[in-house]
């Protein structure tokens, strides 16, 4: 029954059935999670072999270099070439390096700031620099920005990627507005993929900024469901062939992969933006990890292995994902209190309740022992403005644990949302 | 002989000599490199056990944490326990990062320029900062300033440390003067370690500047040659009994106790400044590799296996840097033409020739395939004003190597300082 449509004794009646059941959820004295878009345990369990892939003796590089020594500022040659071709690129145009692609992120916006960009017109700092952001997106792109005092303008994502009419229009008059986030597969937390219209306007838009750059934050690029991977278009070459080399930056990790924590991030662009940015980074490193390069070439082996080894983290997670899924269609499917995302891969299900009402149904869930990330976290400055999303992440915790979590979700949904009907 | 001394005929003859070698030595088309700063492979085979340290099924910390995910920001506290008592402090005050103590001090002084420290003022960058540079000094503290916008005044070494009478004055006045790079033990090239009434004096000393900081980088804490460590005040302990607690920001690393490029960074300080750096590098990154910390502390499982294992080290690295003195005092000693340091610990020696003949000298060893850290390299801008210190690393070549390059270097320091006194 479609509730925002029923009369007020059904809703009314709906309204205390979900009470009660969270009444009953709150004496549970649960203690659960769902917060972290973090892989579990079974999914590391998959790269353990990461761990003894580099035996003593086996440190030298492929070209011969002591991999245990300083140096290598750009990542191993064979770490460079597996990655390229991992984000569709070629060795020459890729960095190896760390285990953060979030601090190649907060490195490429912070030196801009201070020092400016290839094509441009010196630091950004002093242009008043603005960003473009897709909402609802990724909270730590958006703090990265808070951060660095770069303002930043949101625009609705559509099923197709970024509503591109409104970035065009951003785009074209305004040189302060320096660039656009993107987590263009299985984007974060609402799950599309771009289309091939969205990659080619981003690549050929025109722009008032000689230095425009897209932050194409490819975080999900294997980590699909089912059979995946969707197909996205290369970005780079778009934006090569528009005329616009320099304009896309291209970031990826296999932090979500392998180790989340002990992984290498990868930054890709054209040769001047790798010239530039190593020029950049060298004054605050002397080389990356190259010894946990080469444990994760060996570990993988080439790109089959990388997709192989997906197939299988597909296989733990899938279901998780299944079970959210069946919780929402069950209990709110067709009651018009909330929309949500059947995502094809990445980390997150996104939930739109009515308007007005997302913080007070984490607040009940809160009441009852179930974290949810807070409501806000997926806009700019954490101001959600119809305050309706919210984000679920179900990869971390048991397939038991997300039932019994998503009973107390969907009923608090269920509880506040029928409420907003009656008081309205 | 001293020559500076010498009548013109002895001078003459001396030059005709070592230029006469130089001619030989130039026939043997050498290629070697005495430039890096860097573990030798046997000193890097020391610690091939790290590789398999850590094996599957053992990656749960002390506390249960799975080390193989996410977070864990300040490190693990089983590595910020050992790294407490390596750099003299307690958990609570150090920060156990990733591979780079220099990233560490790029991320201290940048976030400095753009959002202040505790107890200051704001930005630094709105300040005009300065810092001070004891000479000769690490060229790549040097470039940090250069590059972050911050005026350097160098302050010459003595045997006991900077010139503190005239760090003194510099700070006293000037509150734009915010800090000062230290490497306190077998300082990097010229061997010193400050004495505790330098260390002291710089505790104490009055500084204009309310957020002045020491930059502490304690680099060779337990890189001995002999029987040593030397001692060392403590520099945070000396700061918070004077009443300046968040003085001291103090930087350690294992780059040189184990795998160079792929070991663990700390930095140490109060809990002021522990918990400002932890507000600002929570932007740039999620946490370190905490995999590769464990692996450290299973690998040298307690200080007293750091000293162990530096043990070893000393017994590959001392016999390299007798073969240097030996060379530099069978040719040089009592010529007057150079002055060198013998240090009882770090990674150089460092040599003073006539001045004017750094460059001269350095360039003749090049024609003879010797390559030598550029003149001034140890001093801000890379220019040396004097043109006369000369870097030796004697840590990464073989002994016959060293052997065969401290014969070209002593002859291209007689060859063109010799000419010099003819030429005056």
């Amino acid at each position: 029954m479609d509730l925002t449509k029923a009369d007020a004794d059904a809703v009314k009646a709906r309204h205390n059935d979900a009470a009660g059941r969270m009444e009953k959820l709150r004496g549970r004295n649960l203690s659960l999670d769902m917060t972290r878009g973090k892989p579990s345990p079974e999914q590391l369990n998959l790269s353990d072999d990461l761990l003894i892939a580099v035996q003593p003796g086996e440190t030298d590089g492929e070209d011969g270099t002591d991999l245990r020594n300083y140096g290598g500022l750009a990542g191993i040659p064979e770490a460079r070439r597996l990655f390229a071709e991992f984000l569709g690129t070629v060795p020459e145009r890729i960095i190896v390096g760390g285990n953060s692609s979030l601090s190649m992120m907060w490195d490429v916006l912070s030196n801009a700031m201070s020092f400016g960009m290839p094509d441009g017109e010196g630091p950004w700092r002093d242009q008043g620099a603005k960003f473009i952001c897709p909402v609802p997106g990724y909270d730590r792109h958006f703090a990265i920005c808070e951060r660095l005092g770069i303002e930043m303008i949101t625009v609705e994502m559509t099923p197709d990627g970024p509503d591109m009419d409104t970035v065009r229009a951003l785009v074209a008059d305004d040189a302060s507005v320096k660039g656009i986030w993107c987590v263009p597969k299985y984007s974060n937390p609402s799950g599309e993929t771009y289309s091939d219209e969205t990659v080619q306007a981003l690549a050929t838009m025109p722009t008032a900024a000689s230095d425009f750059r897209i932050m194409w934050d490819n975080a999900y690029a294997v980590h699909h469901l089912g059979d995946g991977p969707a197909s996205l278009s290369d970005i780079m070459k778009a934006c090569e062939a528009a005329g616009h080399p320099n304009r896309a930056i291209v970031l990826g990790s296999t932090s979500k992969m392998t180790h989340a924590g002990a992984g290498v991030a990868m930054l890709a662009s054209s040769p001047d933006n790798i010239k530039d940015h190593l020029d950049k980074i060298a004054y605050a490193m002397i080389g990356p990890d190259k010894v946990n390069q080469l444990r994760h070439v060996r570990f993988f082996k080439n790109m089959d292995g990388i997709l192989a080894h997906m197939k299988k983290h597909a296989e733990i997670i899938a279901p998780k994902f299944a079970a959210v899924e069946e919780a929402l269609e069950k209990n709110l499917g067709g009651s018009g209190l909330a929309t949500w995302t059947k995502p094809d891969g990445g980390y997150f299900v996104s939930v739109d309740v009515l308007d007005g009402c997302a913080s007070k149904v984490i607040a009940r869930c809160a009441d009852a022992g179930v974290k949810i990330t807070p409501a806000g976290a997926t806009y700019p400055y954490g101001k959600d403005p119809f305050d309706k999303n919210i984000r679920i992440a179900p990869t971390l915790p048991g397939i038991d644990e997300i039932k019994v979590a998503m009973t107390v979700l969907t009923a608090a949904i269920e509880e506040v949302c029928t409420q907003k009907l009656l008081d309205t």
